[in-house]
């Protein structure tokens, strides 16, 4: 549906102007290489620099496929009114002074227009939108990009002027950039699907404040990543940069968690900083897969300790040389060189011994990729070398180490895709990116299995309706559970003394007893929980617990939950938490200091099948320990995996649940049971 | 002592030759502009490129300060010797074919032959030295780096010459370079001693292969490090690297903690990559100190976000502005830009405003430091932009983002030692390598307690030699640890079971039973262990020990150790391993998956005093244990910090102690307990 947009015949800029400096005077400069027509309006003129100037859209004598609107904001819902009459489809609105200055309604004005008309809009508040390959600047920056294969989504304009700058000094080539300005209409979803099926593009790139729709974004993103890769970075990672980030943009932040987990899941590469962006980016466009180690290849034994050091540091493999591969490389260098990986061709090497090693080390069946790494020497001819890299076949990056010597040879590298590194260290993380992307696609490949678990819905509905006034539900979330088939112990809520003996013989000694009430929520630090009452203290503890909290905390108490005390299991924690943007967050980890001190958690979005659960209990680091440390009995992590897709499943059903905590839940040899539990209603 | 190798009034050329293309030719070339007097050395020549060649040093009829000796290897050692006759005091070896090609003896052999007449020498097998303030380049690089005030030492010829190419391109400046070869006389650390009195000198930057003589290094470090920075980097970090390492150089690599510990105890700054050494050691030239939060100015939301971010991230501290700075703010901005930290002067702001902002932010009493980050925009005026940069007495570095737009004025900042990052992230990761300098020379600044316990000496020198036969020590390891203060549990070795059940009466019920013989190290593994033994069982497990290790086990029983059942306490290791580089390496963490999953150890080399095993104890994460957490009280940390300082002392005062592992330790409210421990003696 972008295709227009981005292919025009003919462009409109509504607000041109002869003035020189102007936005509109230079968004028409920007257009003079287009491959396509270029009309100006504003009543003011007749002609503008050579282009046919009118006073309106709507009285151009053409179909007007793309609209750049830089008039003042009160004007440009007049001026999207025109281009609707006129049936334009698309619209770039560079002006800002919409939601990001706090006119919510304007903003709000516009985006019903657009949808009125069917006007695909970007921004507004934006920079505009590039296609290189048919030399559409519809931006007021002052430099088209050189002709590439990565697209540029942005959510910042500055850092697109920032890019474009950097990316025409180094020889960096675009397809198509979109300043996604304040995402009135399209947000970054959108012309992701839409460049998914680019075929100038291949590889996506991302810079996000935040994003619109989060589970639309994790769809496209999914899709999207099975055919191209999307590099992503997103801003406002941390308290203090997601102050900043709301301070700048009207977007709502969501938690950092949340989006790294989507990104994850959804199969977007994640980047920390502008470097790893663009490393990941270049390298991404060629290079989707690695199958088997990583070989090195050096004239120069330093930086190839150091490489090393990386590829075990990140966690991926060096290769294991075949025996013939020795032999070889023993034939071709000289005695004291390394045959075994990193191969140090020595620093005597001229670029035939080198290549003859190269060819040698590709012919290897256990080698995926390779990093060839030079320093420059006298017998070192540079642009021979890069010759013999552009013979292999195999993923190949290079460090070639320098200045003037290895430049030429270095953007001889480059026009063919590819990417040398100064360091030998960001080599090896590039090629990380790929296994992670490697790791994520093979997972979003498999569908998310529909779990087919019974479930009682209307009993949780029941239970929503009737304590619709509580926020915290405590004594109830057991119910909730209950109804959803996770295991909680027997229990039942005593109003008397007499009650609470009756529900204590009944279930067993020795009990739990537990203040309920709306007023107290952390009860243990309170002294509101009794643990191992016996039957001789049933009665007394009952008094006991409601004095304390009637008199002493002043609560309002609607009684005592009498509990079985479940045997000691090692404790886990199952959480949820409903994040704006992505929905039912699912975190799962050991208790007490593994999770407060080690932070030692993982994460996933629902929907989670059994296998992802699975995979999320495996992923923390405790593992060990539910597995079985020191000869102790492995836990039943069936039956762990069991209460994840049933939490999975009741935070999709219900979104009046904005936030789940069973802490602790105690795992045995053979099954599991929840200890105790808080639910928060919206 | 160097002084002379630096500055030399007149260097001989020893194997210079016309021969094109030759070291020896190379070596006379790079010569041609130093400030002093050139000879060729070589018996067939009586002139080469216009300098006087005489056959041999001794026949120069000048006095000569420095001998560049690139002949073949088995003609070095008489060259030597006639240079230590002329009385020649420097030598630079080119010369490979030594230790790194396994010709050990003719390297022991020159380097007693520069010992006995007090040559200082470089090398062998290096590229050899550069003085870039007297245009010495004594080496057969073919690069003159520019002159600066960076210093660097180098254990890979090849990759300074990656360096040299790289810093000419990017005008980044060199006082003095060491390619330290074989390192067969001078090491690093004599280079680091000398450059600390360089006026020259302003950092000095390290790349390190192994270090020669690792206590001395440390001494050196510490020492300079009170005077300026060092920058290094230690490849060879994984077992990975470390095997790619050895098969380079014959360097001993000593383990990377080891390395790691050593450098953050005598002051060097760490560097991971490449890229980190050279921003660390450019930013260190300026700054040492930031006194007080980081502030960023910026005109661009997005970088400022990502640069806030960082700098949480990285656990440094955004400033908090004073209510006059926001007020001050707020006067010269646009109404909707932001006045707290990030300030964001936004996208249309001219270099006036974002200097106007950049002064006030300086002037905050609470900002240490500021970040200055600019996105190419049409009103930016980048040179005047820097300037307001130079007018900054507070550290400060930029981000000045793009290509063209900004070369020229990233070109003025470098100029007056300003260091420019295209990405907020890593300007965020080099401030916080100041911070890192800072602290560690904080530390190194209160010199070590020398710790006044009462030990044993006589007592454990006697174990030493009465056990010289066996290597590890395991009951009478407890006897080690008790002359030197430290708690074990009263016990006695039984040769029969009537010893054991008189020992048990004495020392009280229960009592663990454990064998006692050189063949059986993880005696819990095969049931050689037994807890919670009672009286009526100690005679049947006696038997029943003996039986299992001598019929079962073949193996040779000295006895059974009878030890009292200790109380259940929180479990830590404490342990020491010495190193081949840097001596006693010792450990502490909490025990079990605490150290087996998580990692969470700290390590010191010895000595250490109260302070510093109070902070070894500290800097684990599972620490909050020892605090005491869910209202549990604290362990007693004083009785571990006297633990560790005993265990400093003890692997100081027996070089024979190679290893030791008191695992676990068993900590209580007060006082604390090793349960078992383990000696590993030479």
């Amino acid at each position: 549906m972008l295709e227009r947009m981005f292919n025009p015949k003919v462009v409109a800029v509504v607000g041109a102007t002869p003035k020189e400096g102007k936005v509109g005077n230079i968004l028409l400069k920007n257009l003079k290489d287009f491959d396509g027509k270029v009309y100006a309006v504003n009543p003011k003129y007749d002609e503008i620099l050579g282009y046919k100037c009118y006073p309106s859209v709507e009285e151009i004598p053409d179909e007007v496929d793309l609209a750049i609107i830089a008039v003042p904001a009160e004007v440009v819902p007049s001026i999207l009114e025109s281009c609707g009459r006129k049936g334009v489809k698309n619209a770039v609105v560079i002006t800002a002074g919409f939601k990001e200055a706090g006119n919510y309604a304007l903003e709000n004005k516009i985006t019903e227009i657009c949808r009125r008309y069917g006007i695909n809009m970007v921004g507004p508040n934006c920079l505009g939108i590039i296609n290189t390959h048919n030399n559409l600047n519809a931006t007021f920056g002052r430099i088209m990009p050189p002709k590439g294969d990565i697209a540029f989504l942005s959510q910042s304009g500055a850092f697109i002027l920032a890019v474009l700058d950097w990316a025409k000094a180094n020889n960096v080539g675009f397809s198509k950039i979109v300043s996604l300005g304040n995402k009135a209409v399209l947000d970054e979803a959108d012309f992701m699907r839409f460049l998914a099926r680019d075929e100038d593009t291949n590889v996506i790139m991302l810079y996000l404040e935040g994003v619109s729709e989060g589970r639309k974004f994790m769809e496209v993103a999914r899709e999207v990543s099975k055919v191209k890769p999307i590099v992503g970075v997103k801003s406002g990672r941390t308290e203090a940069g997601a102050k900043a980030a709301s301070s700048h943009t009207g977007s709502l932040a969501g938690s950092f968690v949340a989006y790294r987990t989507a990104f994850r899941q959804s199969g977007v590469v994640e980047a920390e900083s502008i470097e790893d962006l663009f490393d990941f980016s270049l390298i991404l466009r060629k290079i989707r897969k690695i199958d088997g180690g990583i070989a090195i290849v050096t004239n120069s034994g330093g930086p190839g300790v150091i490489a090393s050091d990386a590829v075990e540091e990140f966690g991926l493999n060096l290769a294991k040389f075949e025996r013939r591969t020795i032999d070889r490389l023993r034939e071709i260098l000289p005695p004291i060189a390394n045959v075994y990986n990193p191969v140090d061709v020595l620093g005597d090497a001229d670029a035939d011994r080198f290549g003859r090693a190269l060819k040698i080390v590709e012919e290897d069946s256990n080698v995926g990729a390779i990093i060839a790494i030079l320093t420059p020497t006298a017998q070192m001819d540079f642009i021979k070398a890069s010759e013999f890299v552009l013979g292999i076949g195999k993923p190949i990056v290079t460090c070639f180490m320098g200045g003037e010597s290895v430049r030429d040879a270095i953007e001889l590298l480059k026009k063919h895709g590819i990417v040398n590194f100064l360091d030998p260290v960001k080599a090896v993380r590039s090629l990380n990116s790929v296994k992670r992307f490697e790791l994520m696609k093979r997972k979003i490949e498999k569908e998310i299995e529909s779990i087919e678990i019974e479930v009682d819905l209307v009993r949780v509905r029941d239970l929503i309706e009737k304590h619709r006034d509580k926020k915290v539900l405590t004594a109830e979330s057991f119910e909730m559970l209950k109804a959803y088939g996770i295991p909680v112990p027997p229990y039942g809520i005593a109003k008397t003394a007499e009650e609470a003996l009756k529900i204590a013989d009944k279930i067993g000694y020795p009990v739990a007893m537990k203040v309920v009430s709306p007023d107290i929520l952390h009860k243990t630090d309170v002294g509101c929980v009794k643990l191992n009452v016996g039957r001789e203290r049933v009665v007394s503890t009952f008094y006991e617990l409601v004095k304390r909290a009637e008199d002493y905390l002043k609560a309002d108490v609607e009684g005592v939950m009498v509990q079985k005390m479940m045997p000691p299991g090692r404790e886990v924690i199952v959480g949820m938490k409903r994040d704006p943007q992505f929905g039912p967050l699912i975190m799962f980890g050991m208790g007490g200091i593994y999770v407060e001190v080690f932070k030692d958690v993982s994460f996933r979005i629902a929907p989670i099948d059994r296998d992802e659960a699975l995979d999320m209990i495996r992923e923390v680091k405790a593992y060990s320990i539910l597995k079985g440390v020191r000869g102790e009995r492995p836990s039943d992590i069936n039956a762990l995996v069991d209460v994840i897709v049933r939490i999975s499943k009741l935070s999709l059903d219900f979104d009046e649940i904005v936030e789940m905590d069973l802490n602790p839940v105690f795992v045995y040899e053979k099954g599991c049971c929840v200890v105790d539990a808080k639910v928060v209603l919206r």
